[in-house]
């Protein structure tokens, strides 16, 4: 079985934009994308789809792009060249729901490839919720785990706090949210293996809508009103301050003269800052606060508390 | 005449705090300023200083520290030392309005030592207004220049474009505001020079109030409303990106275990993000977004124009 090629990855994860977008916005019930293509000076582009007017949605975008050309000086060094062109393809998504009792949700495949043969897979799934809820959490990490059994035993634990060193917020000490999964930087050590860092990706492009949809049906039912929102805009503030500080691809995407508008597509529509913001001792913010940690076994967390 | 010792320094900046206070608080009419004293495990402190219940500014800090201690290792790499104490003391100031009409400002000051003898000064002083009005930039920009002029006749030169070097959004090929002046790692070559630079320090400390209640006074009497309110949110989101993504000072902050709450009372209350907005020909906006740019002489624009 050979491997796919460059190409053939390209519109696999172009058609799995598709996939999410379909499943999303019957989700939503109302919105719909809107969709901007875009070229790269370089060499190649992408399509980013913006979630407009949604019911249940307020802000969000799944992008699909696969660029190349000359690799940039950053991935160079780190990789010990002095030249070569490089071809990296993917779909990211960022979304921000209407309701503080949705999550915010984020995923992330790619494919990365240069011109010598050295290539790797890498992404992750990440839910942000305004207010933690022991069953939801449990709920977004049986999933990831079902399906990162169907691959490799040792995925889930792995990529589990792969995520939850990833998806943390230095200054604040305190995780974005509930982690999730990521892995980064995977190159395939075989034919097989290749295949099944492919497959691998595209379940989770699979599992999206299927995870997000469950949390827009249900979320969105619970009353809320200006506590929760006004709690919501602080924790969107800390969503700015992680992807702008600490987000790796954030940070490599701007320095590197990336699709700013692409980008920073993660951006919540709005966000708040207060000076020492103080939470009130046993409500459900202190509870959320709490749980923003690294190492919370989500799986059995439900069940022994 | 003997330098001032980095204690004494320490104590002026503290009493230009208790000043520009003052003559914020007198502009206003309305706020005060809520007190919030630190300290710093490692050693040293501070005092941030919050506005409350303003009548023109929305949300403002002015902050003075003086810390000390084992100094952070990413100074002592750029210094080629490998250990060593140091001892820094400052004042910053960010303020935002509620009016879109008037500017956001930013003032810092700061002394740095070593206890090998090395020392720096630097500061800045720099205007983002949400609308640029080239009378109010010009009024800005001569103000500094007097200042400057009082000190070296270089200063202003120099200062200035170094701050449309500093104050530059990259990601987005536009500067923060107006620019100002900036300077970094000033090191006096004598006690002369030494008492200079600090002297220059504290005369853009008094100028501050001078500057900003001008504008508090004059632009608080312009009416707006939606358009300007929410052109205001976008702005200062950019204002965010600029500061997160790209101020030395807050990363180098975050990056070592600065207190986050005080370096990150930078952040505007609310900020706004709209994929690919776009501002009408011939606008207010418009104009604002045209004149971002590096190398405007604000001196004589407003005479040639």
């Amino acid at each position: 079985m050979a491997r796919k090629t460059k190409e053939e990855i390209a519109e696999i994860y172009q058609q799995m934009q598709n996939h999410i977008c379909e499943g999303i916005a019957a989700a939503d019930g109302k919105g719909y994308f809107e969709e901007d293509q875009w070229n790269r000076p370089e060499g190649g582009g992408g399509r980013t789809r913006i979630f407009r007017d949604g019911d249940i949605i307020e802000k969000g975008g799944i992008a699909f792009s696969a660029v190349h050309g000359p690799t940039p000086k950053k991935i160079l060094a780190k990789l010990g060249l002095t030249e070569g062109d490089f071809f990296a393809t993917g779909v990211s998504i960022v979304i921000h729901p209407k309701s503080p009792m949705i999550p915010i949700i984020h995923m992330n495949i790619r494919y990365f490839e240069m011109e010598n043969g050295v290539h790797w897979f890498g992404g992750g799934i990440d839910l942000t919720p305004h207010y933690i809820v022991p069953e939801d959490a449990t709920f977004f990490h049986e999933k990831l785990k079902t399906t990162c059994d169907k691959f490799d035993s040792g995925y889930y634990d792995r990529f589990k706090s792969w995520a939850d060193d990833y998806f943390f917020i230095k200054h604040r000490n305190e995780t974005r949210g509930i982690g999730g999964i990521f892995y980064d930087r995977l190159e395939a050590t075989s034919d097989a293996h290749f295949e099944n860092l492919l497959e691998f990706s595209l379940a989770l492009g699979r599992l999206f809508p299927e995870i997000y949809g469950h949390y827009m049906r249900q979320n969105s039912q619970i009353q809320y009103g200006d506590l929760e929102k006004s709690w919501q805009n602080l924790r969107r503030g800390r969503y700015v301050e992680f992807n702008l500080v600490w987000d790796a691809g954030t940070k490599f995407g701007l320095d590197t003269n990336g699709r700013t508008e692409s980008i920073l597509m993660s951006m919540p529509p709005v966000a708040n800052w207060e000076y020492m913001h103080e939470v009130e001792e046993n409500s459900p913010e202190h509870f959320t606060q709490e749980h923003l940690k690294k190492g919370i076994d989500w799986l059995s967390y439900s069940k022994n508390d």
